[in-house]
Order: structure tokens, then sequence, then C-alpha cells
């Protein structure tokens, strides 16, 4: 049974995010269709990396999020805009100050990607709130 | 080459549902992991149906919507509120007032699920925003 059908309440999103401080560390709110949807709190920088086989969904709740790329023009973002990075991507989100965002993306996702740093999360250590 | 990659664009939620007036007819404006982003204004009652193998993410942007079941409690969600519906679940959407939603489910999915009326838009006739 999915977590899906074992916890088929409403989310209220800003309310989740009352519920963790740290940066960086997505938190897992609800699955749908193989996929997870995230809660992150953002600051600073992170690290360059991609995703090969799964694309992912950003939406900004609150604060602004710069996405930038290799291969194409930066992104600003703001409250209520969203932004998908294609699969095979490379990206570094930059948050001058706090945002909070939820990403949309595949069970399957490594938090860095291709990338292992120190700051990878492993995708079996994922939380949910 | 897919819609995500040909349109890169942030996608700024409100200024997207300033586009359309039409109520219960879902918009596209964005695709990722097969999945569809759409939006959606509803007022009134919809009809009875169910999605056979996609579950649904519901995600109210302005208003409020009711979501009745035959085999659960009716979920009220305001602003700020998600849900997933399950694949194979008999659900109702009832809006008092007009709400404006997010939905996201697999590209597959059937307007009306395995109901067929004069309100079902098929999958081809949807419509990119």
């Amino acid at each position: 049974m999915s977590k899906t059908v074992m916890n088929p309440d409403p989310k209220r999103i800003i309310t989740k995010f009352e519920l963790f401080d740290e940066y960086w560390t997505h938190k897992i709110i609800a699955e749908f269709n193989n996929q997870y949807v995230k809660l992150a709190k953002l600051k600073g920088k992170f690290i360059w990396h991609a995703h090969e086989h799964e694309d992912e969904l950003f939406y900004i709740v609150k604060g602004s999020l710069m996405l930038k790329f290799r291969d194409r023009n930066d992104v600003n973002l703001t409250e209520g805009e969203m932004y998908i990075v294609p699969a095979g991507v490379d990206h570094l989100p930059v948050a001058k100050e706090e945002c909070w965002v939820m990403l949309i993306e595949p069970k399957s996702t490594f938090h860095t990607g291709s990338t292992q740093t120190g700051r990878s999360v492993k995708t079996e250590d994922q939380e949910w709130i």
C-alpha cells in the first residue's frame, strides 16, 4: 500500500515547512505516479549537478531562487513561479536569501544527481514529514 | 523534442490563469516525466469519475474545493493545500465559488476518466497555454 493511500490527508504546504529547519535537505510529503513531492529550504549556493534520467520540477513557495546553467541563460524564479530542469541538464541552484521550494521528481532521483559529495543525502535516508 | 525543452521559460502560475475563462477545461502549461502540469478554473459541480491507472494531484491556487468520495470522507481544500486522488478512486469535485487549481497527472489521463459525457474533453484536444 502506498503512502498516498496510507496518508490521504490534505497537505497544507506552508504548514509543512514549519516542521523542519535544515537547508538543502528535501522532505517528502506525498507520492503519486512514481513521483515524490518534496519540500526544501534553500540558502546559499548548492553544487553543480545533473539528474541523468529525471526531469525536476521547481515551484517557488517563498522567496526567490536563481538556477544557473552551463548550456542556457540563468533563470530567476520568484514566489508562484515554476520551472522544469530537463533530465541531463547541469544546474546550480543559488538562493541569496532563504527560499522555500516544492520539488516534484521521480522516486528514483538522487539528491545531487551524478555528483556525489558530503552534501548528498542518500535516497533511502530521505525523510517523510 | 519535448515542449519542456521547446518552452523552457519560467511559468508564473497566476499569470497563466489570466489567459482563459472557461470552467472545467484543463490547460496544459508544462510537461515532465511523462506527466502534464495543467491549470483549471472550476465552478459548480463536475461529474463522478475515476482514473483507473492514474493518480491525480490537486493543488489549490485560489478559492476552495470540495472533493466528494464514495469510499472515504469528503475533503475540503483551500488555497495552498494539496491532495492526491489515488488511481481507481471515484471522486466528484465541487466548487461553490470559482476555484483555481493546478493539476498534475500522467499525459495519458482522460478528462473524465472512465466516464464519457458531453463535458469530456478529448485528450488530443487539450490546449497548451
